[in-house]
């Protein structure tokens, strides 16, 4: 069996250049840890000049503004689809599966929803697809839930996978900005996209959660099933409130093994500070995996960059080399379990899901308001086991109030703000935010 | 070929029955995720009585007094040696690669000890060796660093790798109690043992940490060239003086690679809070690997028990069983790197190494003291960042006095203290702990 291993690129932008300047510069040292020669021979981007290349692709034998050099030429072996978005990526990732080329990619919004079709393509051609690059950036998640800790349950996947969110929170909480603000110096440091949807409305923390719970969970999510709530309602006065309750809030991605069905959801959570996920900040990641035998765990790192996911894409690279030259396939299944027991297990509706809320009312300081509220509360079963209000108001003012609740289903929650925002209590939309508590 | 493997499991003691228990009763579920049937086989114990079965051995086929049954046994695939200790574990890791079968240890001792030549024995007979149950007991940490961290160089290991050590100084901290009464307490609570000197002295860490290096910096470690300090020296009113300075004291573990050397050393290290790794308190464990690429990265969890460490040792099992349905021998090296590059590279002499420290003197509170301290100091170019003394004291009085320093060599400050403890300065012994920069 040859011990040369042939790869070609496609989409060199910055994860494509991160993981391009790997290969080329550590490809000494990749071979004294796999004796495989693993050489980036093609790097195509419709944008390159081929008359100005930098020092990493004038490293490489062919460059060019043509995907198809790649999946056509009969030498490369594992094609790296690292364009993003959902379709030209689509369209290479199937053409280079037809072609019985391992594909490696880190585009989570593309598996996210329509995993399903490319996992069978890959299945169909014999051949594996690699995206340890799609989660968590340089941080070994995808990995570690298929192999390292495949010797358990996985009960619950939480964590902080989006560090434009991250960032943002913490700099609100570190000097005191509101929102928009914060976004806004978030974009001038490059930290954020001129259009943020995807990343402060929780989308991309939707896609990266239901990957890690298809394989934690051993069954595939559908991501219109993912509960997402994002952090673009947070105020400068709930990040002091969870101060005051030694608490943090942060973006966080959860998803729950349950008896019979499973929770997945992106939502703001008040994290206590004694969480080691509490003190994630900034553009970091943190995702923490509890199994039945190990406990938990908890995986730390940078959630992005091209270097960061650069290594991600490249220990893909290097597995499947190893597979090929040792002559192994499907060592390891592409979801981490076994094709003949892929199931839909139902997920639950977020109205059902129990959490301790945190509840934030802009209400007119008149005699009976709070009697009203309380009332409304009651009358949903929600039970309050703390009130917190500020001390200095005068009658008749706009005045901030927070309940925390006991342990509630979130439709009782739901139903109650919905009266209480419709009544003459309150003077702005009442303010919900999930409590962790400690696992 | 065969979906089947057979293992073996030699020492029933907290880990065997913890990965048995794995095996037995994850059995299923490992099955969906690998499509093999992994069956624990036979069990082999001393002390095992084969008229009173608990529920697990029940339920393996054979039960034994006698490891000879496990080798001997054509049948059986993996092996895996949880006794412990140097003279019978090594024979019987030894024997089992002679009879060409795969072994799986969590023998970090040994392995420290005497790895070479159990790895040369794997290689010569074209098996192979797990040991990811040797370090951090569930977390996932010789997997990530040979398979999912390869395109990176790693530059620094560090972590907090033995949980007996770091209960007693979470404790100490959090219960305000001197290191003899902390150690009292860990060892009515089964969390040390009778004899703790291997984890308070630093040994039991400095093994793990030779084991991280080697695959990290891709060189064996001889064992006696790691520097080790334990913990026993600390007293309640260090820890005091790290709150004081926003630290706690850990006892870290810390390998790095530089140009032309590498350092690997145990002691106790004063850690800036910042630190995601201050935080990590109890039994727990962390490690940090910081690579050239993916920059830095924290894994945490449970470093040790039954159920975290069989957890481990299940995943080489798995991990092994994969290579054998799939036919792939030695697709990972043992250490992580190909044979034919391991080499020694020099380690430097603790001696050598910089750091900043934390200096306690035990002072007679009369004129000219803190002169002469100082003049010592001076004379051996240690230079002072910040001294604390407390307020109150009498003339006459022994005082404690700290001094944290600039960077400087290990040998000025030896050379310093042993003047100062000579001299008539002091009425103690002076301890001198190092101060971890912020990566």
């Amino acid at each position: 069996m040859s011990k040369k291993v042939n790869v070609g690129l496609i989409g060199y932008g910055t994860v494509g250049k991160g993981t391009a300047e790997i290969l080329v510069h550590n490809k000494q040292d990749i071979f004294e840890k796999t004796g495989i020669d693993i050489t980036l021979k093609t790097v195509a981007d419709l944008k390159i000049d081929k008359t100005r290349l930098d020092e990493t692709l004038s490293l490489c034998e062919t460059v060019t503004n043509n995907a198809d050099d790649i999946i056509n030429d009969p030498e490369i072996d594992i094609v790296l689809e690292l364009v993003g978005g959902y379709g030209f990526a689509k369209e290479i990732i199937l053409k280079a599966l037809k072609a019985k080329k391992n594909v490696v990619t880190a585009n989570k919004a593309l598996l996210a929803l329509h995993g399903a079709e490319i996992f069978k393509a890959a299945q169909d051609n014999g051949v594996t697809i690699g995206f340890e690059g799609a989660v968590g950036g340089g941080i070994p998640l995808i990995g570690v839930l298929k192999e390292d800790l495949v010797g358990n349950n996985i009960k619950e996947i939480f964590g902080i996978i989006n560090g434009t969110a991250n960032y943002i929170l913490s700099s609100m909480e570190a000097e005191g900005k509101e929102f928009s603000e914060a976004l806004k110096a978030a974009q001038e440091k490059g930290y954020a996209e001129a259009d943020p949807t995807f990343d402060i409305e929780g989308i991309d923390a939707a896609h990266k959660i239901a990957i890690l719970a298809s394989i934690g969970f051993k069954t595939l999510i559908p991501f219109d099933k993912v509960y997402i709530e994002g952090i673009s309602n947070i105020k400068k006065v709930d990040i002091e409130f969870a101060k005051r309750l030694n608490c943090k809030i942060k973006l966080l991605a959860i998803a729950k093994k349950l008896d019979d069905c499973i929770e997945v959801r992106v939502h703001p959570t008040m994290l206590p500070n004694a969480e080691m996920m509490a003190q994630v900040s900034g553009v970091f990641n943190a995702v923490e995996f509890v199994g039945d035998n190990v406990d938990k765990t908890m995986y730390y790192g940078r959630g992005a960059g091209g270097k960061p996911t650069g290594s991600a894409v490249t220990a893909d690279v290097v597995s499947i080399a190893r597979d090929i030259v040792g002559g192994c396939t499907e060592r390891v299944p592409v979801l981490g379990f076994a094709k003949e027991y892929d199931y839909y297990c139902p997920i639950r509706n977020i109205k059902d899901v129990k959490s301790k809320f945190y509840l934030r009312f802009s209400v007119l300081d008149e005699p009976g308001t709070l009697a009203k509220i309380a009332g409304i509360l009651g009358k949903y079963n929600i039970s309050i086991s703390q009130a917190i209000q500020p001390d200095n108001r005068a009658p008749g003012e706009v005045v901030t109030m927070v309940f925390m609740t006991h342990k509630t289903i979130a439709n009782n929650i739901m139903n109650a703000i919905e009266e209480i925002d419709a009544s003459d209590c309150v003077s702005d939309k009442t303010v919900a935010i999930r409590v962790k508590e400690l696992v």
